[in-house]
């Protein structure tokens, strides 16, 4: 790899443990798309020596990206600690900062109590640009910056709302350019597979290379998110052949769990195969989640009607139409009230698709016979095919509610599918 | 401060932004709750250059903690690393060699194709201490470590479920005691407000610190978490009184919006507040997450009967009972909407407590008058009290559905306690 980068997150907030870095990630993911290899992630506080010890450590890479710090409190010091950093002297840049008092104008009936003179300091620190910088305008207040030299240093705010789109411009900058231009053009792919262990994939990964496959021209990253493995792969145009050799290996062998590739998700695929029927949910230890899944996305009224929560037995008998003898002979968690549950759903809310979902998230109510984990889940189609499948899912109360949603929206999207393949035979 | 720390998390998945680090989070809150500092947070991946560089970039510190590379292949380096980072000699600990072995071949039976002799290798690797260290058993498979010198290094596994336990028997170790004691005993609380701006809380601190209260003496933390702010205070004993004296302060300035002083949530105190009283939810825009916050916690079944997810105004009619008329007149999203989705959830599930929630969650279907984020809330007590609001809330469609329900776990709290208050009198 010819180019490596360094993302650097200040804030005190985030170091604390308080509130969780989404910067990291995100630009760690656009770097990797590049085809530069991320090296370190270092979060500080706003704290001088820190920030520049880290900087000072990230001096063998070629790129850094920092966010946060932009503010105008005396606490937000990524542009001096920058300066001081490639040995660059501050400059007060006045068209800049009549930019940004002209967005500070039109925010100031919501600062009735500060008076003008710290406004106007404020904004002068704001404007403050290292000799030879490039300045990315303000999405919010404040400007970014893009610092050419060994490494390149690319300054950005903190809120992620700001932060992503200025990355978008900084990457139009002549300085950024010329080291992302230094990693060379890559490709990058994403395999999903779902109801497959982990060790699988990377005994896979073994018999592909093992059969001669030369995976090590590939950079390739998987994961387990969401209950679904993800095969992230990362290479230049001339190993796309070597891409295909091994895409094809894993389709032959997982084609049964391969369930995309084309970067869909499940969610993707289950709306798509709808394909304007509506959908109705029943769902007992799940307690809402999968009817939050389902409205999710903006328009999903187009397909989503509604659910029933129905957390106690009465629940479950009077809103769903569940016979209280079902759940006497067979217990409220088995197959034939998770069936009743699917196809009440449907007749109670008039959808052309129900899902019923009874289980046991723990920490208590596991038996012998029923341990914490099982969960029984019914999909119908009103008057025509029905998915119903009983699991045994690991880990605790938070973890299973969640897997359940993706066992049932990978159950929705089989049963759609195979329901379509039918119809066109 | 006299005690400095830095914290190194090695994974690929969590460099490239895959998967979410918990480890950082939760080992610096761990470390801050100690009084100790934390420089920073270094993620990298499982290379060994990056590993020795970030160790030495944090050889100012005292103390480094770190956390994953401790598994059986050949990319989990960290003991490795370690060793040659403090200039320790890594020796074989047979005792422990045959301990982990205990524990693998209970597991053998997962791992039908692996042949014994790999197994012994990594066995072996994984029983390799640096000279001086002490060994902290494994919860998984992998051994941890403490290893002692200036900086003191704390090795810990990867997983959460092993690194959480594995670091409190870390702290019996003599080493570990030896650097935690230097920071010193601290003392941490907690205050949570609701329904006020984080620049309210800053201008209070200033002008605390203005009116002669020594804040200076309070390591003080505040953020936004979950639409409420929290402030989180670290003090050495002797600064007891003026923690008394800034909490009095904030009470005073912030009777109306403090609901919290005893490290509790609203969700615990609107539990304790429901006194055994069973609770129901008819909700559209949050799309079933108001149900699913309440039923997040075991023993949830013990209030949470159950709810409606009203997506389509049909649902609202047929299942929540809400007249038609009702819509027609003043639209979906309305108060007289909310409430009658609360009295529906009340009187369909037969439940003392019934909220009811109706909004616009974007991005579309906003207009002039109902703008995306306006959410009308209601909570009733069948036959009593009741709370009514419409709130404007901002930012994006995720946004608003969590933020909903914060703003009714508030107004039910505040609703269950005034009835309570009444009652009293």
């Amino acid at each position: 790899v010819s180019v490596r980068a360094g993302i650097l997150i200040t804030g005190t907030e985030v170091l604390s443990g308080i509130i969780a870095d989404r910067n990291g990630p995100w630009l760690s993911e656009r770097l990797r798309e590049r085809g530069v290899e991320v090296a370190e992630i270092v979060v500080v506080a706003d704290r001088r020596d820190d920030m520049l010890a880290a900087l000072r450590f990230m001096s063998r890479l070629d790129l850094v990206v920092t966010s946060g710090g932009l503010g105008p409190t005396a606490d937000d010091l990524t542009a001096e600690v920058v300066a001081d950093f490639t040995g660059r002297p501050l400059a007060l840049d006045s068209e800049l900062e009549a930019r940004i008092w002209t967005i500070l104008e039109r925010m100031r009936s919501r600062w009735r109590n500060l008076d003008e003179d710290a406004i106007r300091a404020s904004n002068r620190k704001q404007a403050l640009v290292p000799d030879g910088a490039t300045v990315l305008e303000p999405v919010g207040t404040a400007p970014g910056l893009v610092v050419p030299g060994a490494p390149t240093v690319v300054v950005l705010p903190g809120p992620p709302r700001e932060l992503q789109p200025m990355w978008e411009v900084a990457l139009e900058t002549p300085a950024l350019a010329e080291v992302l231009e230094r990693a060379g053009t890559y490709e990058q792919r994403i395999l999903r597979l779902f109801g497959i262990p982990e060790s699988e994939i990377a005994r896979s990964l073994r018999e592909i290379e093992a059969a001669g496959v030369p995976i090590e021209q590939l950079e390739i990253t998987t994961c387990l998110r969401r209950g679904e493995i993800e095969i992230a792969t990362v290479f230049e145009p001339r190993a796309a052949e070597v891409y295909d050799a091994f895409e094809d290996a894993i389709r032959a062998r997982h084609r049964d769990t391969l369930f995309s590739d084309d970067g869909s998700t499940v969610d993707d695929q289950v709306i798509s195969a709808l394909a304007g029927r509506t959908v109705a949910v029943a769902e007992s230890c799940t307690g809402g989640l999968m009817s939050a899944r389902l409205t999710e996305r903006a328009g999903s009224s187009d397909y989503m009607l509604g659910g029933l929560v129905v957390y106690s037995n009465e629940a479950k008998i009077a809103l769903a139409g569940v016979p209280a003898e079902l759940i006497e002979t067979h217990g409220a968690v088995s197959p034939p009230v998770a069936a009743a549950l699917a196809d009440g759903a449907c007749e109670r809310l008039g959808a052309a698709v129900g899902i019923g979902i009874t289980g046991i998230a723990g920490p208590g109510g596991g038996t012998e016979e029923k341990p914490v984990g099982t969960v029984c889940l019914s999909v119908a189609v009103a008057g025509g095919e029905r998915w119903d499948r009983t699991v045994l899912l690991p880990g605790d109360r938070q973890t299973i509610r969640e897997r359940t949603t993706t066992v049932v929206m990978h159950g929705l999207r089989r049963m759609l599918r195979e329901a379509a393949a039918v119809r066109r035979a």
